[in-house]
Protein backbone atom coordinates (compact mmCIF):
# COMPACT_ATOMS: atom_id res chain seq x y z
CA UNK A 1 0.00 0.00 0.00
CA UNK A 2 1.42 3.37 -1.08
CA UNK A 3 1.46 6.64 1.04
CA UNK A 4 -1.05 7.84 -1.54
CA UNK A 5 -2.99 5.07 -1.18
CA UNK A 6 -3.27 5.74 2.25
CA UNK A 7 -3.92 9.69 2.36
CA UNK A 8 -6.82 8.97 0.07
CA UNK A 9 -8.58 7.24 3.20
CA UNK A 10 -7.85 9.77 5.58
CA UNK A 11 -9.72 12.35 7.39
CA UNK A 12 -7.66 14.94 8.21
CA UNK A 13 -9.01 16.18 11.58
CA UNK A 14 -8.47 19.03 14.01
CA UNK A 15 -11.72 19.08 16.78
CA UNK A 16 -9.19 20.23 19.67
CA UNK A 17 -11.53 23.04 22.00
CA UNK A 18 -9.15 25.61 21.00
CA UNK A 19 -7.64 25.56 17.29
CA UNK A 20 -7.58 29.40 15.72
CA UNK A 21 -8.38 29.91 12.09
CA UNK A 22 -4.55 29.54 11.63
CA UNK A 23 -4.24 26.37 12.99
CA UNK A 24 -7.36 25.22 10.60
CA UNK A 25 -5.83 26.97 7.46
CA UNK A 26 -2.91 25.08 8.42
CA UNK A 27 -4.74 21.48 8.31
CA UNK A 28 -6.80 22.35 5.13
CA UNK A 29 -3.54 23.43 3.68
CA UNK A 30 -2.01 19.77 4.45
CA UNK A 31 -5.81 18.19 3.47
CA UNK A 32 -5.12 19.94 -0.02
CA UNK A 33 -2.04 19.38 -0.80
CA UNK A 34 -1.89 15.07 0.23
CA UNK A 35 -5.37 14.68 -1.40
CA UNK A 36 -6.58 13.29 2.24
CA UNK A 37 -10.36 11.95 1.73
CA UNK A 38 -11.51 14.90 3.93
CA UNK A 39 -10.51 17.68 6.45
CA UNK A 40 -12.75 16.95 9.98
CA UNK A 41 -13.30 20.04 11.42
CA UNK A 42 -15.60 21.75 14.08
CA UNK A 43 -18.76 23.62 12.82
CA UNK A 44 -17.97 26.46 13.83
CA UNK A 45 -15.38 26.12 10.96
CA UNK A 46 -17.22 24.93 8.08
CA UNK A 47 -18.09 27.94 7.03
CA UNK A 48 -14.58 29.66 6.43
CA UNK A 49 -13.23 26.89 5.41
CA UNK A 50 -15.78 26.20 2.43
CA UNK A 51 -15.29 29.54 1.41
CA UNK A 52 -11.91 29.49 1.04
CA UNK A 53 -11.26 26.29 0.03
CA UNK A 54 -14.62 25.57 -2.02
CA UNK A 55 -14.23 22.27 -3.45
CA UNK A 56 -10.30 21.75 -3.40
CA UNK A 57 -11.71 18.91 -0.24
CA UNK A 58 -14.63 17.73 0.70
CA UNK A 59 -15.48 19.36 4.52
CA UNK A 60 -16.51 16.97 7.24
CA UNK A 61 -17.93 17.99 10.59
CA UNK A 62 -19.46 16.60 14.04
CA UNK A 63 -22.84 16.68 15.35
CA UNK A 64 -23.52 16.30 18.94
CA UNK A 65 -19.52 15.62 19.49
CA UNK A 66 -18.08 14.28 21.48
CA UNK A 67 -20.33 13.04 24.04
CA UNK A 68 -22.96 12.29 22.06
CA UNK A 69 -25.97 13.27 24.57
CA UNK A 70 -27.67 16.31 23.09
CA UNK A 71 -30.88 16.37 21.89
CA UNK A 72 -31.77 15.06 18.54
CA UNK A 73 -33.30 17.68 17.68
CA UNK A 74 -30.11 20.05 18.10
CA UNK A 75 -28.02 17.08 16.24
CA UNK A 76 -30.55 17.59 13.10
CA UNK A 77 -30.32 21.65 13.71
CA UNK A 78 -26.29 21.03 13.73
CA UNK A 79 -26.75 18.95 10.43
CA UNK A 80 -28.70 21.56 8.40
CA UNK A 81 -26.62 24.38 9.23
CA UNK A 82 -23.45 21.75 8.89
CA UNK A 83 -24.85 21.34 5.05
CA UNK A 84 -25.88 24.65 4.70
CA UNK A 85 -22.51 26.02 5.03
CA UNK A 86 -20.95 23.42 2.90
CA UNK A 87 -19.70 20.54 4.52
CA UNK A 88 -19.98 17.28 2.22
CA UNK A 89 -19.70 14.50 5.50
CA UNK A 90 -21.14 14.59 8.93
CA UNK A 91 -19.77 12.19 11.85
CA UNK A 92 -22.55 12.04 14.52
CA UNK A 93 -22.11 10.58 18.10
CA UNK A 94 -24.80 8.57 19.42
CA UNK A 95 -26.35 9.03 22.60
CA UNK A 96 -24.77 6.16 24.62
CA UNK A 97 -26.62 6.94 27.72
CA UNK A 98 -29.74 5.32 25.66
CA UNK A 99 -27.88 2.22 24.49
CA UNK A 100 -27.15 1.59 28.57
CA UNK A 101 -31.07 2.09 29.32
CA UNK A 102 -31.75 -0.17 26.14
CA UNK A 103 -33.88 2.77 24.09
CA UNK A 104 -32.47 1.13 20.94
CA UNK A 105 -35.45 2.31 19.55
CA UNK A 106 -34.65 6.54 20.25
CA UNK A 107 -30.71 5.97 18.80
CA UNK A 108 -32.19 4.10 15.45
CA UNK A 109 -34.93 6.67 15.21
CA UNK A 110 -32.13 9.93 16.18
CA UNK A 111 -29.51 8.28 13.32
CA UNK A 112 -32.37 7.87 10.43
CA UNK A 113 -33.69 11.30 11.49
CA UNK A 114 -29.60 12.83 10.68
CA UNK A 115 -29.73 10.69 7.81
CA UNK A 116 -33.02 12.21 6.63
CA UNK A 117 -31.36 15.83 6.72
CA UNK A 118 -27.98 14.44 4.83
CA UNK A 119 -29.41 13.20 1.87
CA UNK A 120 -27.37 12.02 -0.23
CA UNK A 121 -24.47 13.60 1.92
CA UNK A 122 -22.00 11.05 3.95
CA UNK A 123 -23.06 10.50 7.19
CA UNK A 124 -21.15 8.29 9.71
CA UNK A 125 -22.06 7.07 13.03
CA UNK A 126 -19.73 7.14 15.84
CA UNK A 127 -20.75 4.46 18.70
CA UNK A 128 -17.58 5.16 20.96
CA UNK A 129 -16.90 1.63 20.90
CA UNK A 130 -14.84 2.08 24.77
CA UNK A 131 -18.17 2.13 26.51
CA UNK A 132 -20.09 -0.71 24.62
CA UNK A 133 -20.28 -4.62 25.37
CA UNK A 134 -19.32 -6.90 22.70
CA UNK A 135 -23.37 -7.12 22.61
CA UNK A 136 -23.90 -3.59 22.20
CA UNK A 137 -21.43 -3.10 19.65
CA UNK A 138 -23.35 -5.66 17.59
CA UNK A 139 -26.96 -4.04 18.07
CA UNK A 140 -25.04 -0.82 16.94
CA UNK A 141 -24.42 -2.80 13.66
CA UNK A 142 -27.60 -3.42 13.50
CA UNK A 143 -29.11 0.09 13.71
CA UNK A 144 -26.39 1.93 12.15
CA UNK A 145 -27.27 -0.63 8.84
CA UNK A 146 -31.03 0.02 9.01
CA UNK A 147 -31.12 3.25 9.35
CA UNK A 148 -28.96 3.82 6.31
CA UNK A 149 -26.27 5.75 7.73
CA UNK A 150 -23.46 5.19 5.23
CA UNK A 151 -20.31 4.79 7.67
CA UNK A 152 -19.28 3.33 11.50
CA UNK A 153 -17.34 4.74 13.31
CA UNK A 154 -15.20 3.77 16.28
CA UNK A 155 -14.67 6.40 18.54
CA UNK A 156 -14.66 10.10 18.47
CA UNK A 157 -10.74 10.27 19.78
CA UNK A 158 -11.62 11.73 23.10
CA UNK A 159 -12.81 9.09 24.82
CA UNK A 160 -10.75 6.74 27.49
CA UNK A 161 -9.59 4.18 24.30
CA UNK A 162 -9.57 4.20 20.41
CA UNK A 163 -9.91 2.24 17.34
CA UNK A 164 -8.92 -1.59 17.90
CA UNK A 165 -8.39 -4.23 15.14
CA UNK A 166 -10.92 -6.15 16.94
CA UNK A 167 -14.14 -3.92 17.25
CA UNK A 168 -13.31 -3.44 13.09
CA UNK A 169 -13.40 -7.43 12.81
CA UNK A 170 -16.68 -7.67 14.79
CA UNK A 171 -18.27 -4.47 13.05
CA UNK A 172 -17.26 -6.56 9.35
CA UNK A 173 -19.02 -9.64 10.92
CA UNK A 174 -22.28 -7.64 11.95
CA UNK A 175 -22.85 -4.29 9.38
CA UNK A 176 -25.00 -4.96 5.92
CA UNK A 177 -23.35 -4.45 2.78
CA UNK A 178 -24.33 -0.76 2.44
CA UNK A 179 -21.88 0.15 5.69
CA UNK A 180 -18.04 1.16 5.25
CA UNK A 181 -16.21 1.38 8.14
CA UNK A 182 -13.89 4.43 9.82
CA UNK A 183 -11.29 3.84 12.58
CA UNK A 184 -10.59 6.89 15.06
CA UNK A 185 -9.04 7.56 17.88
CA UNK A 186 -5.02 6.69 18.41
CA UNK A 187 -4.46 5.70 14.77
CA UNK A 188 -0.97 7.06 14.77
CA UNK A 189 1.60 4.85 12.57
CA UNK A 190 1.77 3.81 8.97
CA UNK A 191 1.47 0.25 10.06
CA UNK A 192 -1.56 0.97 12.14
CA UNK A 193 -3.06 3.02 8.92
CA UNK A 194 -2.08 0.53 6.16
CA UNK A 195 -3.75 -2.75 8.83
CA UNK A 196 -6.92 -0.74 9.52
CA UNK A 197 -7.23 -0.65 5.87
CA UNK A 198 -6.45 -3.78 4.89
CA UNK A 199 -9.01 -5.20 7.74
CA UNK A 200 -11.76 -3.54 5.40
CA UNK A 201 -12.02 -0.07 7.09
CA UNK A 202 -12.63 2.73 4.35
CA UNK A 203 -11.96 5.70 5.75
CA UNK A 204 -9.26 6.34 8.80
CA UNK A 205 -9.43 9.60 11.49
CA UNK A 206 -6.26 10.97 12.60
CA UNK A 207 -4.57 14.24 13.19
CA UNK A 208 -1.62 13.56 12.00
CA UNK A 209 -0.12 12.36 8.76
CA UNK A 210 3.30 13.31 8.79
CA UNK A 211 4.48 9.72 9.14
CA UNK A 212 3.10 9.83 5.19
CA UNK A 213 4.19 12.80 4.11
CA UNK A 214 7.39 13.37 5.92
CA UNK A 215 6.26 16.73 6.21
CA UNK B 1 -18.49 26.61 57.53
CA UNK B 2 -20.61 23.62 57.86
CA UNK B 3 -21.42 21.13 55.53
CA UNK B 4 -25.07 21.85 54.90
CA UNK B 5 -23.18 25.30 53.91
CA UNK B 6 -20.75 23.93 51.63
CA UNK B 7 -23.48 21.89 50.40
CA UNK B 8 -26.07 24.50 49.60
CA UNK B 9 -23.40 25.96 46.81
CA UNK B 10 -22.51 22.34 45.63
CA UNK B 11 -23.84 21.79 41.71
CA UNK B 12 -23.68 18.06 41.74
CA UNK B 13 -22.82 17.05 38.35
CA UNK B 14 -22.56 13.74 36.39
CA UNK B 15 -21.98 14.81 32.37
CA UNK B 16 -20.40 11.49 31.74
CA UNK B 17 -21.16 10.08 27.88
CA UNK B 18 -22.39 6.88 29.03
CA UNK B 19 -24.62 7.56 32.34
CA UNK B 20 -27.16 5.40 32.50
CA UNK B 21 -30.81 6.71 33.65
CA UNK B 22 -29.82 4.78 37.44
CA UNK B 23 -26.89 6.62 37.55
CA UNK B 24 -28.38 10.03 37.15
CA UNK B 25 -31.27 9.26 39.39
CA UNK B 26 -28.83 7.99 42.02
CA UNK B 27 -27.14 11.28 41.65
CA UNK B 28 -30.52 12.96 42.17
CA UNK B 29 -31.80 11.48 45.00
CA UNK B 30 -28.30 12.30 46.71
CA UNK B 31 -28.64 15.92 45.61
CA UNK B 32 -32.41 15.86 46.76
CA UNK B 33 -31.47 14.56 50.23
CA UNK B 34 -28.09 16.41 50.73
CA UNK B 35 -29.92 19.73 49.66
CA UNK B 36 -27.35 20.87 46.97
CA UNK B 37 -27.93 23.55 45.00
CA UNK B 38 -28.78 21.98 41.65
CA UNK B 39 -28.04 18.61 40.21
CA UNK B 40 -26.22 19.44 36.80
CA UNK B 41 -26.92 16.81 34.18
CA UNK B 42 -26.82 16.36 30.15
CA UNK B 43 -29.68 17.61 28.44
CA UNK B 44 -31.18 14.38 27.22
CA UNK B 45 -32.05 13.64 31.13
CA UNK B 46 -33.31 16.97 31.65
CA UNK B 47 -36.93 15.69 30.96
CA UNK B 48 -37.24 12.49 32.88
CA UNK B 49 -35.32 14.28 35.54
CA UNK B 50 -37.82 17.52 36.11
CA UNK B 51 -41.00 14.61 35.09
CA UNK B 52 -39.48 12.69 38.13
CA UNK B 53 -38.06 14.97 40.53
CA UNK B 54 -40.11 18.00 39.70
CA UNK B 55 -39.70 20.73 42.25
CA UNK B 56 -37.38 19.07 44.51
CA UNK B 57 -34.16 20.38 43.16
CA UNK B 58 -33.38 22.24 40.36
CA UNK B 59 -31.96 20.94 37.10
CA UNK B 60 -29.28 22.12 35.60
CA UNK B 61 -28.01 21.58 32.17
CA UNK B 62 -24.96 22.14 29.80
CA UNK B 63 -24.86 23.73 25.77
CA UNK B 64 -22.43 23.26 23.59
CA UNK B 65 -20.83 21.33 26.49
CA UNK B 66 -17.92 20.56 26.65
CA UNK B 67 -15.56 21.75 23.70
CA UNK B 68 -17.65 24.83 22.88
CA UNK B 69 -16.84 25.14 18.92
CA UNK B 70 -20.81 24.18 18.30
CA UNK B 71 -22.56 27.18 16.73
CA UNK B 72 -24.87 29.86 18.67
CA UNK B 73 -27.77 28.02 16.70
CA UNK B 74 -27.45 25.02 18.14
CA UNK B 75 -26.44 26.61 21.54
CA UNK B 76 -29.65 28.36 21.48
CA UNK B 77 -31.72 25.48 20.59
CA UNK B 78 -29.84 23.69 23.68
CA UNK B 79 -31.20 26.16 25.76
CA UNK B 80 -34.85 26.62 24.41
CA UNK B 81 -35.30 22.27 24.88
CA UNK B 82 -33.64 22.62 28.15
CA UNK B 83 -36.07 25.24 29.28
CA UNK B 84 -39.41 23.61 27.90
CA UNK B 85 -38.31 20.73 29.77
CA UNK B 86 -38.35 22.20 32.83
CA UNK B 87 -34.22 23.37 33.11
CA UNK B 88 -33.78 26.05 35.71
CA UNK B 89 -29.98 26.61 35.61
CA UNK B 90 -27.90 26.33 32.01
CA UNK B 91 -24.07 26.09 31.75
CA UNK B 92 -23.13 27.20 28.73
CA UNK B 93 -18.89 26.66 26.91
CA UNK B 94 -17.55 29.90 24.92
CA UNK B 95 -16.70 29.19 21.37
CA UNK B 96 -12.91 29.18 22.33
CA UNK B 97 -11.69 29.57 18.90
CA UNK B 98 -13.82 32.54 18.63
CA UNK B 99 -11.33 34.17 21.73
CA UNK B 100 -8.06 32.62 20.13
CA UNK B 101 -9.40 34.31 16.46
CA UNK B 102 -9.53 38.04 18.38
CA UNK B 103 -13.70 37.22 17.37
CA UNK B 104 -14.74 38.85 20.91
CA UNK B 105 -18.21 40.56 19.11
CA UNK B 106 -19.03 36.69 18.06
CA UNK B 107 -18.28 36.11 22.14
CA UNK B 108 -20.70 38.71 23.37
CA UNK B 109 -23.36 38.17 20.81
CA UNK B 110 -23.57 34.66 21.76
CA UNK B 111 -23.73 34.45 25.16
CA UNK B 112 -26.46 37.76 25.10
CA UNK B 113 -28.47 35.60 22.44
CA UNK B 114 -28.69 32.71 24.98
CA UNK B 115 -29.20 34.79 27.81
CA UNK B 116 -32.33 36.23 25.86
CA UNK B 117 -33.58 33.32 25.60
CA UNK B 118 -32.47 31.63 29.05
CA UNK B 119 -34.66 34.89 30.42
CA UNK B 120 -34.88 34.42 34.37
CA UNK B 121 -33.08 31.44 34.48
CA UNK B 122 -29.86 31.35 35.64
CA UNK B 123 -26.70 30.99 33.30
CA UNK B 124 -23.23 30.58 34.02
CA UNK B 125 -20.61 30.79 31.38
CA UNK B 126 -18.00 28.64 31.28
CA UNK B 127 -14.78 30.38 29.54
CA UNK B 128 -12.14 27.36 30.35
CA UNK B 129 -9.53 28.80 32.01
CA UNK B 130 -6.89 26.29 30.78
CA UNK B 131 -6.88 27.15 27.54
CA UNK B 132 -6.95 31.28 28.40
CA UNK B 133 -3.76 33.81 28.70
CA UNK B 134 -4.51 35.89 31.97
CA UNK B 135 -5.56 38.91 29.18
CA UNK B 136 -8.26 36.70 27.59
CA UNK B 137 -9.47 35.71 30.81
CA UNK B 138 -10.02 39.51 31.74
CA UNK B 139 -11.14 40.21 28.65
CA UNK B 140 -14.28 37.04 29.38
CA UNK B 141 -14.84 38.52 32.53
CA UNK B 142 -15.68 41.68 30.92
CA UNK B 143 -17.86 39.82 28.19
CA UNK B 144 -19.65 37.83 30.86
CA UNK B 145 -20.77 40.66 32.40
CA UNK B 146 -21.70 42.93 29.56
CA UNK B 147 -23.93 40.04 28.15
CA UNK B 148 -25.89 40.13 31.38
CA UNK B 149 -24.67 36.71 32.38
CA UNK B 150 -25.71 35.40 35.69
CA UNK B 151 -22.37 33.29 36.43
CA UNK B 152 -18.59 33.24 35.14
CA UNK B 153 -17.58 29.29 35.63
CA UNK B 154 -13.82 28.27 35.04
CA UNK B 155 -13.90 24.74 33.47
CA UNK B 156 -15.99 22.01 31.79
CA UNK B 157 -14.05 19.59 34.33
CA UNK B 158 -13.57 17.96 30.94
CA UNK B 159 -10.35 19.87 29.75
CA UNK B 160 -6.49 19.69 30.67
CA UNK B 161 -7.06 21.49 33.49
CA UNK B 162 -9.88 22.81 36.18
CA UNK B 163 -10.02 25.63 38.78
CA UNK B 164 -7.60 27.52 40.40
CA UNK B 165 -7.94 30.18 43.35
CA UNK B 166 -5.56 32.07 41.39
CA UNK B 167 -8.10 32.20 38.68
CA UNK B 168 -11.39 32.97 40.91
CA UNK B 169 -9.29 35.87 42.48
CA UNK B 170 -8.44 37.14 39.19
CA UNK B 171 -12.12 36.77 38.06
CA UNK B 172 -13.40 38.76 41.22
CA UNK B 173 -11.37 41.61 40.63
CA UNK B 174 -12.87 41.47 36.95
CA UNK B 175 -16.09 41.00 36.61
CA UNK B 176 -18.86 43.28 37.11
CA UNK B 177 -21.30 43.41 40.45
CA UNK B 178 -24.17 41.92 39.23
CA UNK B 179 -22.38 38.87 38.05
CA UNK B 180 -21.33 35.36 40.47
CA UNK B 181 -18.75 32.92 40.33
CA UNK B 182 -18.43 29.13 39.73
CA UNK B 183 -15.20 26.94 40.52
CA UNK B 184 -15.96 23.56 38.58
CA UNK B 185 -12.89 20.51 37.26
CA UNK B 186 -11.19 18.86 40.26
CA UNK B 187 -12.62 20.61 43.18
CA UNK B 188 -12.90 17.18 45.27
CA UNK B 189 -11.68 17.65 49.03
CA UNK B 190 -13.85 19.69 52.17
CA UNK B 191 -10.90 21.89 52.46
CA UNK B 192 -10.87 22.92 48.84
CA UNK B 193 -14.46 23.39 48.61
CA UNK B 194 -14.38 25.69 51.79
CA UNK B 195 -11.29 27.46 50.22
CA UNK B 196 -13.45 28.29 46.84
CA UNK B 197 -16.24 29.78 48.70
CA UNK B 198 -14.38 31.64 51.24
CA UNK B 199 -12.66 32.90 48.04
CA UNK B 200 -15.82 34.34 46.84
CA UNK B 201 -17.30 31.34 44.68
CA UNK B 202 -20.78 31.19 44.91
CA UNK B 203 -21.06 27.75 42.79
CA UNK B 204 -19.06 24.96 42.60
CA UNK B 205 -19.37 21.82 40.51
CA UNK B 206 -18.57 18.88 41.82
CA UNK B 207 -19.31 14.94 40.97
CA UNK B 208 -18.99 13.91 44.12
CA UNK B 209 -20.01 14.94 47.70
CA UNK B 210 -19.08 12.15 49.81
CA UNK B 211 -16.36 14.06 51.53
CA UNK B 212 -19.10 16.24 52.80
CA UNK B 213 -21.63 14.09 53.74
CA UNK B 214 -19.91 10.64 54.43
CA UNK B 215 -22.61 8.49 52.10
Amino acid sequence: MTDAEILRHIDLTLLKAASSWADVQKLCDEGVRYKTASVCIPPSYVKPVFETYGEKIPVCTVLGFPLGYSLSSAKVLEAEEALKAGAAELDMVINIGDVKNGYYDKVLAEIKAIKKTAGDKILKVIVETCYLTREEKIRMCEIVTNAGADYIKTSTGLGPAGATLEDILLFKEHIGPGVKMKAAGGVRTREEMAAYLEAGCDRIGTSSISVLTNS
